[in-house]
């Protein structure tokens, strides 16, 4: 199969098409039309297997992931997602794999109405794929991770250190129960970027941005860009019961803080608005826990019950 | 050397500073403004190790053409450049080579003042980009490769078929002498995105599309969008004096037809517009040709010197 024919079966005319698309996947560029008055916001992330994924994930799930995990930028600023283009290189054209992986990829842009407008395939030794995608915002509402400040409260959406259990599981590294592990799987598989979540902090936190190193790397980053500090309280960490009962709560707390691919939000607000927080997200029906505090001296400090507790999280680094 | 050190020390702060840019690199995605009265072109294009490019190629000129390679889409459509983001794969951190990588990055975005806005950078076993670009146009005005009429005359710009004979070179397939390899070698790693004369044809072409696969390939797409063939004067294509010495004209001729790479442009214009083309790009002071004509009839024939003549050219294609 030629690659033409390629997009042509697999790419073209999938998933939603939006009214502010004038030209779709097939030219040399796609033309879209970005509303008069609001921001337009652009995010690229790439997943490389052995890497990111390993080579036996199923392409639906890959499919998912690798969106999901865009569109997580996208709701870390609060944007509303609008495009995206997908630059895939396989080592080999697998009917069966590109049948799987392109109604993935339909099933989640429509979900979130987002269109491939674009995209390119080519040849390579490792399956990989890079998307950039693209959203909106209303003018200067864009959350920042640079917004943080002291005697703001630290936030976190859903649960964290599930997906890192999943890629136990899959490493062979835990001796899970079938629930369990069906359970780890599908958080390690299917993250749900929290999307409408983003939008409803837009008006209310400080500094956001998505969990997708783990979170005491990814908090590290939002402390040095906001040049503050912050304690964190680890008996605080959302954990389900499914984590604690899987691996004890010691290394629960070490897995929510080191785990990767959670892709849940770390937000920062202000004392005088967790009022209107508290308010907002449950009408929105996302769960969220306070754990802990922005402070003004630049360090990251964790405690346990009240005292100093020392964590082994790094969080994923590429390059070390 | 971390990631996030990497970025900072490579890529955030280089090239331009656009003003429709409100946060660029350092962030979960970037912001910009799309101006209200314009449509937005996105385009996406990679380059792979061993496929597009050889390890040896310097990085520099590497990073000229992945660069040059999207913005020749742009100017396929017409559309001013305006941001890109890079998603770059590596196996390993190598500090001269990223120095010179992303000041040839720099150098190119600097003179089409291009931002880049973001991106992402990890591990993979091969070397490998990712690059998504975006431009303007007034609304309404993108050409498309689907718009070629019977009738119309075709055209291209520049020279065809150079790049092929600088691959040639590198490939060792060749013994052209210094100079010939020194022009061949300029015209293989440093194409000249034909941005200027996409603006200018935007009122004037049928149809347009940048040449990446070569000529009988690309042309073959645009005829199957456009439902049209035609007939192309194999003798009216553009040959470099340098092509012709180095391999003879028939020769030269199968590689202006199949090489790839030239990231010229090949437009089609009605009849009642030549005239209006030749002032307008005279003006401009680019080279084009005209090659053929666009017939009602959907096949794609070669003509030399009034004769029919078969082409063994196919032009390049992933997975085949």
């Amino acid at each position: 199969m030629k690659e033409f024919e390629l997009i042509k079966r697999f790419f073209e005319n999938k998933g939603p098409k939006r009214k502010d698309v004038l030209l779709g996947v097939g030219d040399d560029c796609a033309i879209v039309h970005s509303p008069a008055e609001r921001d337009l916001v652009v995010s690229c992330d790439t997943l490389v297997e052995g890497v990111h994924f390993l080579a036996d994930m199923p392409p639906e799930a890959l499919a998912h992931k690798a969106v999901a995990a865009n569109l997580s930028d996208l709701a870390a600023m609060g944007a509303e997602p609008a495009w995206m283009t997908l630059a895939l290189t396989m080592p080999r054209v697998d009917e069966d794999w590109l049948e799987g992986f392109s109604q993935g990829i339909a099933s989640i842009c429509e979900y979130y109405r987002v269109q491939l407008i674009g995209g390119d395939t080519c040849r390579g030794e490792q399956l990989s794929m890079s998307i950039t995608v693209h959203g909106h915002l209303p003018r200067g509402k864009g959350l920042r991770r640079s917004g943080a400040k002291a005697g703001d409260n630290v936030y976190v959406t859903g649960y964290l250190g599930d997906s890192a259990l999943g890629l136990m599981h899959i490493l062979g590294e835990s001796s899970l129960n079938e629930k369990a592990a069906e359970l780890a799987l599908q958080r390690h598989y299917y993250p749900t970027p929290r999307v409408f979540a983003g939008q409803v902090l837009r008006d209310i936190a400080n500094a956001c941005m998505d969990l997708s190193d783990g979170l005491s790397s990814d908090l590290g980053h939002m402390l040095e860009r906001s040049g503050v500090g912050a304690v964190i309280e680890v008996d605080q960490l959302p954990l389900s019961e499914n984590l604690v009962e899987s691996v004890g709560r010691e290394h629960a707390i070490e897995m929510a803080l080191a785990g990767g691919e959670d892709y849940e939000l770390l937000f920062t607000v202000p004392q005088s608005q967790t009022g209107v927080l508290d308010l907002a997200l449950k009408e929105a029906g996302v769960k969220f826990s306070r754990i802990g505090q922005i402070k003004s001296s630049p360090e990251l400090n964790y405690r346990l019950d009240g005292k100093a507790w020392r964590s082994q999280a790094k969080g994923y680094q590429h390059f070390e």
